[in-house]
């Protein structure tokens, strides 16, 4: 008998993969979805980045440098100057997606069965890419309570082994919108200093804060050789599908390292470096439409949920999602229930069951992950749905 | 001290690399440099897949499908009919590259310590994913003197173990350009038949066979579940930048597998499904003038190369490289002397050692892998400069 290896047997499905033909099966019968479950903005791609790729002036569709064309990070050199990141171009290595940076940083920095902290919940795909490189995510429990702030240094002590290699980070985070203080940063630079651990940064939504200051782990002094940033383009220009992020690191060991795993998959993609590299000359206001467009649904979906009885949402202090307890037995049937066996006026929403999220089983039963990527109106119609299917869910606590 | 991983430290670097800055020294001397040592292929991407790309008509750049766009799926089950092999649109999942669909496959059918049998010398970057998968190459030496040849099913049993999960073919082969028989894949078929093996084929050089027909690993009866093919467009359209490759196996379990892996890394590029997409339609003659081209830099290099004192050149059935024997004492020493030390009417030319291609340490010091991506004026530019270069060289046999 043929069998598969046991990481393949072990990597998770998406958690919202099994909800998918729920959503199809609604759909067929007429009933409109809206879809909160996903991180795809629906913000319009900048036109003069798109242009630049549509005018790129070559023959051959090349291979580019496998740390990605020189131009295009000595042009990011400039970007992160401009959010107060001081680095140059050999310090940036350009990967396929902010994926490949955390899987790169994986492979470079932790062994098989090694550990990685990070507070949950997290990004659901850390699982994956940890399978991947075989490695442990120990989870580090925030709470909705206080709306998943930073868990105390105590709470990271006592989770530290031998084995421990790093903690990793997603600040503002995705799947909480909790962006951490200048204070958590000190605090989380306090504790890698101590135990001398890598600090794996993932700041995809950096440019998505309201009201508080992005403080990035690359600001951090004393630990250059500690922090590695996982970075994409993605969220930032509404380029999802050009699949480029960088790895950021002003440890050259762990840059020599990730430039190997580079050279093996050849080369970043050509066509989407060059609408990151057209990006950076965006004026200085591009991302104030945006971050105000983001803010102005937030302030609405967080005060519609906490409007409904027995709900309550954190404000978020960045991304573009938000967490919020329903009250509800089980969120996963809730998620299935509300494409399976729920309308309003010919309309329902797909939310993300927050148990994908959380390493801790158990944890999260009661909690659905929102995206808000859409526009008022529909999110308001959203809203509409969500309040009356707590109203008609059977399972309702 | 905060260290690496081992893999980190295990991972190969290219074993081009270290020539590069010797190349660079070279040119800043005013050298020109021929570059043989890389399969960048300098054929134009055709215009009419670039346009597609530039006229594709969308206002946000969105994450595809994480198997691919479903319209791209569907194309490729059109090409790979006209190829002679039948498979539906579920059983391809598009890759990043054609690398991707190797670590995909890696990952998904073997577990670190697990054994995969590759005929050496092999592409050098086999090396790479097996590292990053903790896997284990274990080289069948195949030999210059019968041109590379598969080796006897003796020479394979002999290596299998409980550890082996696999066989990788490259076909035709990049390092040495062999072009297995229709015998020979039914010996493949064979072995992995009797120890109950995956066969993993890569066939990137589908398109580039000079006179034999190319029989797939998909063309096999009798071992659906077995192979699993690793393809890429990047050499196929001269689009190497684009990072479009595809996985394709009718096996649903490695499928299901595998696009659990897809789907943590969110989806290949964009851009270049367009482009891929595109290609499909090109006309059915579009490969023709490319082949001929090809056929005659082979032709060109194979005669050169056997016509100088001491050189033994294989007759390559396809791809765009070939193997040669030089009457030299070790291959790594000459290639860097080529750059550093040798000029001839101030030109040079730069090969790849063939040692990075052999899993053996010791197999393969005199011989160099060249890749025939200059037209033909050039190339018999660097052959002149090769046959001088091998009067002067002062490590000659």
């Amino acid at each position: 008998m043929l069998t598969l290896s046991s990481r393949g047997k072990l990597m998770p499905p998406s958690p919202i993969r099994k909800l998918v033909p729920y959503a199809e099966g609604a759909k067929k019968k007429g009933i409109k979805v809206y879809h909160l479950n996903i991180g795809q903005p629906d913000i319009e791609t900048p036109e003069p980045i798109l242009n630049a790729v549509r005018h790129a002036d070559f023959k051959v569709l090349e291979y580019s440098h496998s740390a990605g064309n020189e131009s295009y990070r000595r042009k990011l050199v400039q970007y992160y100057k401009k959010t107060g990141i001081e680095v140059d171009h050999t310090q940036i290595i350009v990967t396929t997606g902010g994926s490949e940076a955390i899987l790169f940083g994986f492979m470079s920095c932790l062994d098989a069965g090694d550990e990685v902290i990070i507070p949950e919940p997290f990004y659901a795909n850390y699982n994956g890419f940890a399978v991947a490189a075989g490695i442990k995510v120990v989870p580090v429990t925030s709470h909705i309570e206080n709306g998943f702030a930073l868990p105390p240094i105590s709470a990271f002590s006592a989770l530290v082994t031998p084995k421990t290699k790093a903690i990793l980070i997603c600040n503002p985070n995705n799947p909480t919108g909790y962006l951490y203080s200048r204070e958590e940063m000190e605090t989380l630079k306090q504790i890698v200093q101590e135990h001398n651990l890598y600090l794996f940064s993932d700041e995809a939504y950096r440019e998505f804060c309201y009201g508080g200051e992005h403080i990035s782990a690359m600001h951090l002094k004393g630990v250059d050789d500690n922090v590695i940033l996982m970075d994409t383009i993605s969220k930032r220009y509404s380029a999802c599908g050009g699949r480029i992020g960088a790895l950021v690191t002003r440890n050259r060991e762990v840059l020599d390292s990730v430039m190997k795993f580079a050279q093996a998959r050849l080369s970043p993609p050509s066509f989407a470096q060059i609408l990151g590299e057209a990006a950076v000359d965006l004026p200085d206001n591009y991302f104030d439409a945006t971050k105000t467009e983001y803010q102005k649904r937030r302030d609405v979906l967080v005060k519609r949920l906490n409007a409904m009885e027995g709900v309550s949402c954190p404000n978020p202090g960045g991304a573009f999602y938000a967490m919020a307890r329903l009250p509800i037995d089980d969120a996963d049937v809730f998620c299935q229930w509300l494409l399976e066996s729920f309308s309003f006026n010919g309309q329902t929403l797909m939310l993300a069951p927050a148990s994908g999220f959380y390493g801790t089983p158990g944890l999260g039963k009661d909690e659905v992950r929102l995206a808000y990527v859409l526009n008022v109106h529909d999110l308001n119609k959203a809203m509409d749905c969500l309040e009356q299917a707590l109203k008609e869910y059977p399972g309702k606590k």
